[in-house]
């Protein structure tokens, strides 16, 4: 076996043999396989496409190239979930929580955001003292003991994917369903998740721009959860604006607590409680898969003021503040709010997440890359969203800014973000697919 | 304009502009295009395709990728030779003197031997003091004056080819026609010749296995060669048996002073009188084409012995010794001389170029590394060809060894390489396609 005759193979359309996708993954790693003929390779997968049991193979490659996380005996089987990215997209902050404070262990390996956003690990450092760099051991221990922990990636952690991501992402090679699908999942499954709710979105500023695309993605991902012993939910959601009313990292942890309190915006407590609740399914903590059941519970939680609790001791048992918690106002704040009206009377038809993205990203929400540091302060809040009705005149959204100058460029950004209508349009729920 | 989009749009089959193609070639010859993306938008086009515009544009990106060559005023426009390659391929050393006598300059610059068989450049290296490491300045003024000059390749001479053959030899990437078409025609479009004869090999042992992509690789040079400028004339030839008699670097340029003198194999003579007639039409030494014409001047200087001269007179010119053409048996030569006898009455029906190949590589005849060094003696004589009739115990072929062992091996090989038949069947002569 060689790298070149495998290579070849998928540049003339054949199906590789498992060892096969092994042998290059383990050589890749190992960096007995260069660069160069993993970018050949890349573009044959991309070009020629995988089948079911190449992605399996492939995904199963990458996930045992490195350590893998095993659910502890004490803490039973955990859940997870993943999305495949939203502007303004703070679930994990309110489901992680919302779950465990149904007993059910969670444990979640986060990365930090790269090109237009901060991630899950970014929000969180907003908050004094918080921590995600987790050896396996302490990891795992407060799995055990607290069954909630959240951790940044770990090098060691399906290193083969990061490598392969890094090559893809300068070789043309990204948006392959295959590839896509197979890192995703490689990730869920090297850190241990026995039930996992995959959060899929379409649309623009999506990797996906249609839901047909989106679906077929989940898919692929449903059956490589099969294949591996995984139970898999995929929920597919509409991208037609940010997610809830906040974007920027500090403001969405704000969004978060509130959310976790029973009084967030409507769109993003549905789309936690809809996640939340399939991973109850998962877990096996619902009367015959029944959803209302999950529903009930995740509500009486919320209201109870229980999940809350759970950030809170979350945030305090990785050395975070939690006083913070408690009063989100002394949560980096920015010194500029520009409060911007209407322009017109209307509804609001859609509000460009990539636009919004790409304005929070100058005010310094996110980086361009990886070494660059992130303002945690900064963002915008909207007060408007899709379907609602406005005056002209009335609160639109509002931009944080450092400087006068970037708010003045956010305002414009967002402001040519929002499309109007006559009509109330809301956008529609998520579509589930069942593993 | 960037090197990710670039192959982003070959990899979903569009068609590159001439500045794209031009774009990416200068900036992986000045590094600042990594070898990861080149392999990527290699394999892009190696399954995409390219069209002939895509082909032309990329054959004059990597012909003006270093320095070019014009033909001197004083020497006049000069024609060159290509072979495709093949096992005891000595055209190149008896048709560029042939062609020089009869008043045709001819400048050519030849590669080593590569995996194997020696090349053109290795074999003239069996002459004590030949070197072909010559200047640019040396080169030019060597054809101006004397009308003829062989050099090694330079790294100077079409850089771009080089680095991306060396790259697609370990990413899979070889044979695609518009890979191999662009790589070949850049060099001999650098080298400055205006008319250029290319010999392309199909069989056995050859790139392409058929006549059909023999044609096909043909006519996309020959299309390269009319958008350039130049005039291109292919030579389809069979190789179902090495061409002439003998594969081995000393031995070839033994043979090739016989066919010089008038004595060569009748299937050497034949191509080599092709290829030359080809040339003096192409540059315009023959009444109306014809090449009858060329033929008889042609076979005029050989039976003159001047065409011999023109040989010794370039072996001098670049210091090496005369007397070794005047006296051939002063050549290397090795001390085990074995010969084989026919197992069986028959006809040969043919000799497996390959396998006679790689039996040559392994006494020595060729490298398997581009640091090896070469053993000039060694190699095998065929005392019958295909067509010839052969009774049991007659002289069938030679080994010429360094080691008894090696010997062994190389008379094992070359007698499995023989097929045979109870009929005379002779190949099929050269097909021409004229630009």
């Amino acid at each position: 076996m060689n790298a070149i005759e495998i290579i070849e193979k998928k540049r003339d359309g054949g199906t590789l043999a498992d060892a096969e996708i092994q042998f290059f993954v383990s050589g890749y790693v190992a960096q007995e396989i260069p660069d160069y003929q993993a970018a050949a390779w890349l573009m044959a997968i991309y070009i020629r496409g995988m089948s079911a049991e190449e992605t399996l193979a492939l995904t199963l490659a990458l996930a045992t190239s490195g350590e893998t996380m095993e659910s502890s005996a004490g803490a039973g089987p955990t859940v997870d979930k993943h999305s495949s990215g939203g502007i303004g997209d703070k679930t994990t902050l309110i489901v992680l929580p919302l779950v465990a404070a149904c007993g059910v262990p969670v444990a979640k390996v986060s990365g930090r955001g790269l090109s237009t956003f901060g991630g899950t690990v970014d929000k969180l450092e907003s908050v004094r003292g918080f921590r995600t760099d987790l050896s396996s051991a302490e990891f795992e221990a407060q799995l055990r003991e607290h069954g909630i922990v959240l951790s940044g990636q770990s090098a060691d952690l399906a290193p083969a994917d990061g490598l392969l991501y890094a090559l893809r992402d300068v070789t043309g090679t990204v948006p392959s369903k295959a590839l896509m699908a197979s890192s995703i999942m490689s990730k869920k499954i090297a850190a241990g998740a026995r039930g996992i709710v995959l959060d899929v979105k379409y649309g623009s500023g999506a990797f996906m721009p249609s839901i047909e695309e989106a679906r077929e993605l989940a898919h692929i991902m449903v059956e490589i959860g099969r294949g591996a012993g995984r139970r898999v939910t995929a929920l597919l959601s509409d991208t037609n604006q940010p997610l809830g009313r906040t974007v920027g990292n500090a403001l969405e942890v704000r969004e978060a607590i509130e959310t976790l309190g029973g009084r967030g915006p409507r769109d993003l407590h549905e789309h936690c409680l809809a996640v939340a609740g399939h991973m109850l399914r998962l877990a096996g903590r619902t009367r015959d898969d029944d959803l209302a059941d999950a529903r009930a519970l995740l509500e009486e939680r919320l209201a109870s003021g229980e999940a809350l609790a759970v950030l809170r001791k979350l945030i305090v048992l990785q050395g975070g503040d939690g006083g913070q918690i408690d009063r989100p106002e002394t949560l980096p704040r920015a010194p500029i709010v520009r409060e911007v009206p209407a322009p017109r009377d209307g509804y609001v038809a859609g509000i460009d997440a990539l636009r919004v993205g790409r304005a929070c990203l100058e005010l310094g929400a996110g980086r361009m890359r990886k070494s660059e540091p992130i303002d945690h302060a900064v963002g915008a809040v909207f007060h408007r969203q899709v379907g609602d009705e406005a005056a002209r005149g009335e609160a639109l959204f509002a931009v944080h800014a450092r400087q006068e100058a970037d708010a003045d460029t956010a305002v414009e950004e967002i402001t040519a973000a929002f499309s109007w209508s006559d009509r109330s349009r809301r956008p529609p729920g998520p579509e589930a697919i069942l593993g």
